[in-house]
């Protein structure tokens, strides 16, 4: 996966368990917003990439995998810290996987976002048995 | 919420365990759709009320709180048998309250159905300290 | 597509324009909440309903087209009167079909929900060339 | 709103027009993906610009807006080509306003992309009288 994300301030890996992975996204100046906060944007990219990792942790490199769809509610404005993103594949279908995606500020308890993604899976893929 | 909710058929709460809500819906054939699966509007009513019941058990019995908005990835086709949600506040704020809920059938593993549902609060509604 | 929804009192399509089906939902007493207004479940069903009928009207009876996912926004509260859906097919692709969903109270203009619907397309349907 | 987005090469207001904000933004290399398309967090971000310009063009300078919830299903591969996005206000309560943005390449008549966003106005706004 390092030569999809070569960037060493591009998240990082830091944990795969079962069927959830935990990325942690370095967070510098130019991620934040006035206020001291980090843009909503970094916060669905973080989603968008823990969702992809999360199904690569279980299918192998699938790099063509491409988001259908996602959706994220913002809980509270998180500090200019490091984001944790822990992301459980739901679903893992033929032709569709589903992602929860929990994102936290780094050493906090309290949710700052939290995400479904929905990811096609390019056909040629092995194919579990159940599901679309 | 005895009073909201009279009929014997309708959702009933299982377990308050912190913010965590269990509510069982009793499933009959009415529910069914062909192929013998339980049919989604059911399955996104049951998100609804289990998010509406995790609110309540926090903030007593605003019934006048509404849904704003509600997202549900459908994963699995629940077999016809009583399904179960989980209903967990993910945000308690002023005005906005986030829930979400997984949806299994009952006895079983896999989870059927996942949801993200927001409620609008009553502005009466004694404030917490933070969020909007 | 009768023989799917016998009830006429269920949903009936009103017209099919290009890539929009109108849909009209009756709306009796038992579709009610305290304070006069349409539930929301009955609109969820009604955005279902009308996707599916969006998706049927372009590649004819699939009846085993299954709902993948649904984010709707309820935006004002509708008076107890005939609910109207337009459902437009944004993509048609191979395995995924996504329809926007307009809900309107009948013979008003300002929209009481909007919902975007995802179905799955059983693969012996005949495949357009394009998307996934 | 120069001053919050004084990039020449962000995303810059072609239209406002009723309700509906018209966005463009540049594409250069560096929003690209393996295969010639757009990253998908740059039509997310889009979606939340667009969205937040379309607000703004109804309250007036409001910068303290924040986005509470985004869904967006990706409908077809742009090509490295300019997007434009299309916001349309569909209700601007109290503190809540809901977006619909649909987003195309530039030139094209295929969507590519199409959200649902909801932001929260801070509650010094002055206030219309609807809605939540």
């Amino acid at each position: 996966m390092d030569s999809a994300f070569p960037d060493v301030q591009g998240p990082q890996i830091e944990e795969v368990l079962g069927d959830t992975v935990t990325v942690r996204q370095p967070i510098f100046d130019r991620h934040g917003r006035p206020g001291g906060t980090v843009s909503g944007p970094v916060m669905m990219m973080l989603a968008d990439t823990a969702a992809w990792m999360a199904i690569l942790a279980q299918i192998g490199p699938v790099l063509l995998a491409v988001t259908t769809s996602l959706h994220i509610d913002f809980l509270r404005k998180p500090e200019m810290a490091d984001l944790v993103a822990r992301g459980t594949v739901l679903k893992l279908g033929r032709t569709l996987a589903v992602v929860d995606v929990a994102i936290y500020s780094k050493g906090r308890d309290e949710m700052v976002a939290k995400a479904q993604v929905t990811y096609a899976i390019p056909s040629a893929t092995p194919a579990p048995a159940d599901g679309a």
